[in-house]
């Protein structure tokens, strides 16, 4: 023990101690590595849950993608989660500090709830639900429906800072008709409408009018790291998804490869359709429809599509958050 | 002649002169009067023009609303106008600092092309053509085609800052796919779309939209001032329609009846479906469809409709320019 | 008289007529040309007026510089005038829409309360006075002030919008300490400070510490198109001056001969000290302490400084109101 | 082990679990206690760590304030240290993500040298080292100085994206003149300052002129949690002191004892005078000139001044990331 450390451990019990800055340099080391979660793993699970898992319990049917290298969530920031509502099924009311978003990887005719409207859930459509929003989900259709359950739960760990609060009843009563804010929410937009400087309003954004503008633009170069990359934005404001997360679907075409960049801000990806590659750092992920993926903050990484109709991703990022806060950093690989 | 205007006259060579502040109470005196145009008139005067105007002068078949009590305009820094296109008629290429919108009230299947992209014009579409940007018209149906040109040219020439400039050919090139626009500028939008911080891109708002928001909404209360009102935004942002114009559906629900205000921006009202009236001052308009009428700022008035099935108003107005300078103001009438 | 000039008679009586696009290149032409004013014409006409009018008239010791191509204002949006306010007059108490600034060119000792706070007037300072705060002068020293009034007055009246109010009393009860809002605009600022979304603060400049700017600043290349340019920014925001005008300090360095550009913004220029030029169009300016000059908007302009000392301009543009309205350019001379 | 214990095993080895959401109420509950360290035991630590600390470690003369609840920090996302800089010693050049402070809180004559201007310090000088700025610090004078270092390090950890780069040479040369920001960003304003849209400039706010404005603002009612509360603001815009962290400085009026609220945010309070009292939770901390305190998130807190002179605060919290990640909020103790 040298005479530092014997001053540290002097002073300990006053809580004083010697800042240990050290000089030389250094980058994010993130403290969690890449993971790629199988489809089939996942849907033998979803099915395993489905039957030990009651229909009282059923808010418990949501089987998260856990980082080994982390004790909670996919990314530091992030988790994502499969969610299955069997027919008739509801996942009662309840709010939180935590934002969440739903992405429909299967089934449909189902409905979630937010802040009194009924938001439709078909394949593809892709709903966020703020934070502190009002929220439950139904399903009214003949089969069970499977979701991406994304959201910020670590980050709200890491800042200490979560709130939840059950309903009070099962189910909210619904005040407002099903799709309105698609109509109050377009550029012809009502006298009464105006935005919330942070928190976007709760949407849905529907698979059909995402398509539409996947094939409207699809000869398009699109970004040189991402392929074709659309991102959710705020319908008021064009700003990001949500004050926390940005969510994305990205199209590789048929046998594209991007470039290789890395950037201070972590991602979770699920494979919508199609096949093809991811290569993180100096590890190549081969992934396949319905197949997830976690990119950790900083590592040198760039995708690309194998099967002859191409690929398509949802992603969920936390740059937002990176960016809001100055911390947003990327780099090009030479 | 007393002393002091003596001393303008003196100092008069000198280009100097007593600055003559009024103490007293004053509130805005518009130059002008309200007008109603009827709309039996300006289809006569357009089917005149159709005759004695030449497919070569295609673009002078523009009729202006000329309010008697300005040199030029329908309000101090507003102009509407009707244009008629003939099938197979071209209006040539130009662009200007003068903002313009089309509203299409008679006919279809023409189109408007800004920027490159060709805009298909429907009867109720509303397009927009900011300030500066290249734009053409063509009429490729087999009937003419009839819309309402707004546009803030009395402004531009209070303010001087009038830029035109002619294309060099008829028409542009189309370098974009109609309707590339409506995908580029939804809520999944494509990673290179980034707002100016002024200019809004040239839009088109679809009647079949806008007419799906007014049946959803239509059970709403609205503005105690004007109906339900929708106001078209900025697709990117939200904000208003144009830097210095901001355009508005107005739908009187059957026997509305509106509040009494006054505010210090002026407008121009086109009554597209319906019958109705307008209380300005102490003048009653009574109008129906396709009448146009304008509002001097700073006058009391409400609207009312009369026909059982309501009416449905395209306006336009300067608040923009009022709000961004700081000059908005509006009182409810007690 | 063609058939469209009959065309237009016939349908005048309607208030419809042919809209008059013109199709070729135009560029703005100013309605009024630039106009240098000599002070020592200023300063006598002020010693005039000094004796003619009473001090029961005092608000009306105020005399304008008149462009003589315009029927009010230096330019088609800006108005600048000098005011002399005796030993123990007072300038009443009123409010209008006009946004007016002060900018103290001889003697000192006075005060203007604005919004019940009193700020000193010495020479050099220079004060806001936002559209509809109530504001009175008062001269408590034993010589003559003189100051610059600026202000957007024919802005105003070109959008029709002024309103005007007298307090009602001849002077505001001071309300808060002078310099309070030196204090409470810092950047150590108080809890309940915040920025209104439009309007600044009123605000008192101080030439002490303008003057230490421009000191510790004057090695510096400064702006090619303007010497050492100063721009006086809303305390709470670092925005323009005020929502229609900038005002700025601008220094030429001795022999600083600055590069010719022109803007769509039109300004008025006071020679604070020293000696130059200033070559707008093909027609060149001299000028020494005292003067005052207007450009025109669109026009080429170059400034120079003659004297061994250089020179000192203030300088009123209405910049904001274009850069607003998305009026705003500018062009470098080749 | 129940069946869904049971089934969590068995799928752990896929990376797979169940999503255990709580559906009870739940509030924030700091990871971590209210600490208070004594100033008598951080000015012997610092004289001991003058003796043991050589000259060529001199940048590890800090003492960080430990929270005995955390690894890390005083709260969960700041960290407060002393460091004390001996006459003639360097604290080399490096950069960080890492937001820093200083506060002054003993000596002088020193300066920190920033993106190559320097910056005096002097007692109450509170200086801004935004995120990635070059920095070192250098003691001229024949006395110690010791001030506060403030930081977000703890947060740069939670989001793992710590950065860090030496300068390669003790210290940076000087670029520009001592105190030429202040002139820079003053409110009459050089034309080529203009605000980066994240981070603010580097900034000394001088005890002296923060000293005048606690004088001039002393009368005022101030907040009703935090006595007279000065804020750091941005100079150039008017935001937070720093995109992750506000600085403040708290007057409490002699015998002033404020009202209860929490909020979301942590904080860390030295008193730079005076002497007083903080309730937190149940908790009564009685602290004097020189003591340092922990504040953790949405706890019960009142502050009270004691002595005749009353007490001034320098306060840090991370209310800005709060803000604007949506996760503030604020009550009132009723």
């Amino acid at each position: 023990m040298n005479r530092l450390e014997e001053f540290d451990r002097r002073w300990e019990k006053k809580n004083l101690g010697l800042f240990h800055a050290d000089p030389r340099y250094r980058e994010p080391q993130p403290s969690y590595e890449p993971c790629l979660w199988k489809w089939k793993d996942m849907e033998e699970a979803l099915k395993e849950a489905s039957e030990i898992v009651s229909a009282e319990e059923a808010f418990r049917r949501t089987i998260a993608f856990r980082n080994p290298s982390l004790k909670r969530g996919a990314t530091h920031t992030l988790l994502m989660s499969c969610q299955t509502v069997l027919p008739g099924e509801i996942a009662p009311a309840h709010r939180h500090t935590m934002t969440a978003t739903r992405f429909v990887i299967k089934g449909g005719g189902a409905q979630t709830t937010i802040e009194g409207e009924p938001f439709p859930l078909e394949r593809g459509d892709f709903v966020t639900t703020p934070s502190r929003t009002w929220h439950d989900h139904y399903n009214g259709s003949s089969e069970p429906i499977i979701w991406l359950d994304g959201a910020d739960g670590p980050l709200i760990r890491l800042l200490e800072i979560g709130f939840s609060e059950p309903y009070g009843a099962k189910q909210q009563e619904c005040t407002k008709p099903s799709g309105g804010s698609l109509y109050e929410l377009a550029p012809a937009r009502p006298s009464w409408v105006s935005p919330d400087p942070i928190q976007p309003p709760p949407y849905r954004y529907r698979w059909e009018d995402t398509e539409k503008v996947l094939k409207a633009l699809g000869e398009k170069p699109g970004d040189p790291f991402d392929g074709l990359l659309l991102r959710f934005v705020n319908p008021l404001t064009g700003g990001p998804t949500l004050p926390t997360i940005s969510c994305e679907i990205q199209m590789l075409r048929p046998k594209e490869v991007t470039k290789s960049h890395r950037h201070t801000s972590s991602a979770i990806y699920h494979v919508f359709s199609g096949k093809g590659f991811t290569v993180i750092g100096d590890q190549r992920y081969e992934w396949e429809s319905g197949d997830t993926f976690a990119l950790p903050l900083w590592r040198w990484h760039h995708h690309g599509s194998r099967s002859g109709e191409g690929a398509i991703l949802f992603a969920m990022n936390d740059r937002p958050v990176m960016e809001k806060l100055g911390f947003y950093r990327e780099e090009e690989h030479s």
